[in-house]
């Protein structure tokens, strides 16, 4: 009954011991040193090689240390076994930091004000009241709602769009091809949290800029798939988006020559949006693990037919 | 029973637009155009001249611009008379976006994100869970438990420090000097939303900066009187504070050649943190001569004997 751990971009041995506090029963092993692969029931990991799960007889659970399945899924020999994704405070709480973040940072004009610092320029340059400015987010689901929760503490005019209707204190809620029309029109900044399937990838093109007001700034935390990179940066370069904050993209890293790196009104930040910390996490895993062993209903499974 | 709007640096046609649209009978003039100063009852004022407010015979109550009132209170010749401060949720939410924009922009590194920008790298900083960091507010009244309640959503820990002892759910209160001293051990930012008082003048200091821990940033959007300037600069010097980000000076405009212009960790606003739009405020301006007139009890009146 041991678990496999396989990530490059997570750290094993804080997982290893964040999961030992909470199981002390549970084994662990840490790809690539595996043992005999018959032995493995659980597997926790972040972009596996491709095949790699498909070559463990007896796996009964997947454990995803990301929020955001595709790369699983994408993957043609992923056994047909309950999908359980990363939900928790941790990942929560860093996610509404850093739209709550990207949101401020253009409202409140932050880098104008760096660069008037860096001229000696004393200039209040006003900004709206938060209940004039509208924030629109795809996606209205643990992350987006955490998010919403946070900008309504500071009055902002809070919109959600998610696939079934949503009810959100304080928060318009939008479905439908209709109903995202309607969000754009009034999001000043426009959110994207949704998770990457065939029906949100390339949601983020030149339709969508469109139907924003002119000067609307859009903040990708989602994936890098959901957004048409050229669109946006056409769409930065006429003037009809005022910039924009990208936290996930195309080909991650950014390669190097990329022209969002010397774009002024384009913010990079290296997928930091929410940090998967095995101490604000593991009780998640370690709550799957329990519930498979006691036969109770998994936490956060993956509808593969929605694609999340 | 005329009010007088005297301002250099609020707008006052707006003022006159949103009084007018709460309280149509009410008549106000726009100093310097006072006409007779024996029909002033009311003023609602911004650093008024010293001994304007003197000058008015019949003035029956004083109504601040801003939320501090302590350069009403150190003219001499303000005249003993109810003093109602701002308060407002316009005012409110401004502050919280503020202190929240500065805490975020130091825990999750957005300056040094925008450096490895400009330099092309993409390299993942790491940063520590919130429940890790300790956000500290001096002053616990309605501008940090705003603050606090933002930043509680986002799983901060967060603690406050009030003249009296305040209970706000999920933030440790303290008090006295053994209870700053308890809070200061902890706060890895420290957030001065204090008024400026003969108690509160000074209070940053170095003998308050050596009980932070090693790296705080120090975050002042209280008064420049909070802030002694070059204790400040010598503590970011020696590298035991991480920076500071300041909203309020000594000296406003801060002075050209002012050494915190030039410093790279002492980010600089020129006072703008949180903002009377008068679309916002007004409310609370008619609620007060609205009581005035009836008779009843005084929204957020300043004791003058606290100072606040
Ligand atoms: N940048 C980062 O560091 C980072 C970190 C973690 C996660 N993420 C991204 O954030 C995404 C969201 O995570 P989450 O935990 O909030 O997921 P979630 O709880 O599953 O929420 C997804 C939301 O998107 C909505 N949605 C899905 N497909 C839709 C469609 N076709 N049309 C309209 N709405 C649709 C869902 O609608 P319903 O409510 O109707 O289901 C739901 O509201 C992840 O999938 C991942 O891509 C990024
Ligand atoms: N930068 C800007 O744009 C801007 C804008 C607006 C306001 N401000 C500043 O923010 C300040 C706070 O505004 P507010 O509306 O939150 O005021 P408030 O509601 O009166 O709150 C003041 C807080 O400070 C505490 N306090 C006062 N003297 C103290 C002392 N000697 N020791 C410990 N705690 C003390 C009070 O304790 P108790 O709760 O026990 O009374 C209260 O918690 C204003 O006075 C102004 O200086 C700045």
């Amino acid at each position: 009954m041991a678990l496999l751990f396989c990530s490059t971009s997570d750290n094993a041995s804080q997982w290893v011991e964040e999961l030992a506090r909470r199981l002390p029963d549970l084994e662990v092993r840490v790809w690539p040193e595996m043992g005999d692969p018959a032995d493995i029931r659980m597997a926790l990991v972040w972009k596996p090689p491709a095949g790699l799960l498909a070559g463990l007889p007896n796996l009964g659970l997947i454990l995803s240390l990301g929020a955001g399945v595709e790369s699983l899924l994408e993957d043609p020999t992923l056994p047909e076994l309950p999908l359980v994704r990363m939900v928790s405070d941790g990942l929560t709480a860093d996610m509404a930091g850093y739209v709550t973040l990207q949101v401020l940072r253009w409202h409140r004009q932050l880098d104008a004000y760096r660069d008037q610092q860096a001229a000696g320029q004393w200039r209040p340059l006003g900004h709206r009241p938060a209940p004039e400015v509208g924030v629109g987010i795809l996606g209205l689901g643990e992350l987006g709602q955490a998010c919403a929760r946070t900008l309504r503490s500071m009055d902002y005019r809070v919109m959600g769009w998610s696939r079934t209707p949503k009810s959100v204190e304080g928060v318009d809620g939008f479905s439908g091809a209709d109903g995202l029309t309607a969000m754009l029109g009034r999001s000043d900044l426009l959110v994207c949290l949704l998770p990457l399937t065939l029906e949100t990838r390339g949601i983020l093109n030149r339709r969508l800029f469109a139907a924003l007001p002119k000067g609307a700034v859009v903040i990708n935390a989602g994936r890098g798939g959901h957004l048409v990179e050229e669109d946006l940066a056409a769409a930065v370069e006429s003037g009809h988006l005022g910039g924009a904050s990208l936290d996930v993209f195309v080909e991650e890293p950014l390669p190097a020559g990329h022209p969002f790196w010397r774009n002024p009104r384009i913010h990079v930040t290296p997928h930091v949006a929410a940090v998967t910390h095995p101490s604000r996490c593991a009780d998640h895993v370690a709550a799957a693990i329990r519930a498979l062993r006691t036969g109770q209903p998994l936490p956060s499974l993956v509808d593969r037919s929605r694609g999340y």
